[in-house]
């Protein structure tokens, strides 16, 4: 199964491509989308466009969007929403399922305390992934994003399995 | 020409289109657009193929989408954004240009005092479009969008206009 993490943001779009493979994952792709100007609307189709762009290359399997923290700067917290309003929106065009995860959860599954770093954050997402070349930080977040959802998706799974097996 | 207005929302998407002839504008239609379920990318992908439809049915000339009130609910202004991506997206998607007003500019331009009750709004959105059936609050705010992107837009054309004579 292919996982795509996507970290939103108007400027700089994280995006990060595992493979999962039983407990074994690899790394397929990761990037940073940017988008600059004056005009918001052309901003946000950039953004669009090139995350359409992505999918098509990779076609992931399924995909998981950072749940944006929110915090006390109302203007960042609607550009952001606008940018986080694409990064749902592709993913659900390319009839994939999105999975949504406060950073806090993130962190949590990867590192395995809610309250990590972001340099441990990088850290074990280059640990899961021997041998990736990380574009950035909103690139690793994506990563993570994607070592995230992965996880879950793979419990779900075993627990869908325990509950066939057990004939309920 | 033909001017859409788009008043965001996630819920209640409001949204106007009008013809404009010289200084006669005429309604072409107004409605508003749901969105429902617990699955934020699913609502935000129902809104996109609602309004993209409405762009392909009418096929406006221009577009201008209401710039979001920053309230002090981080959670709401969130919620906007992403909605408010939306609707920036798929008119620059179809090719227009979008313009974006706030709510004291389109107030202004349409009532002529920038802190009008809503009830003046729509009563002058009647005045200016006889015979008008609006579909709700939403659809009224999206017609006064228009109403103003189609004043704006004129007032600079007259000013090209005016430049070209001078030659400048």
């Amino acid at each position: 199964m292919r996982v795509m993490g996507i970290d939103p943001g108007l400027r700089n779009m994280g995006w990060g491509i595992i493979d999962v493979a039983g407990s074994r994952l690899s790394h397929v792709a990761n990037g940073i989308c940017h988008s600059a100007g004056d005009v918001l609307a052309e901003r946000l189709l950039s953004l669009h466009a090139q995350l359409s762009a992505i999918i098509g290359r990779y076609g992931p399997d399924a995909a998981a969007v950072e749940q944006t923290f929110v915090n006390k700067d109302a203007v960042a917290t609607l550009k952001l929403g606008q940018a986080r309003g694409v990064a749902l929106l592709v993913p659900a065009q390319a009839g994939l399922a999105v999975g949504e995860y406060a950073p806090n959860a993130v962190k949590k599954t990867v590192v395995g305390v809610g309250h990590a770093a972001k340099v441990q954050v990088d850290h074990m997402v280059r640990l899961q992934l021997p041998g990736v070349e990380i574009a950035g930080a909103d690139a690793a977040d994506a990563l993570a994003i994607a070592i995230c959802h992965a996880f879950h998706l793979q419990s779900a799974g075993r627990l869908d399995s325990a509950l066939r097996r057990a004939g309920a």
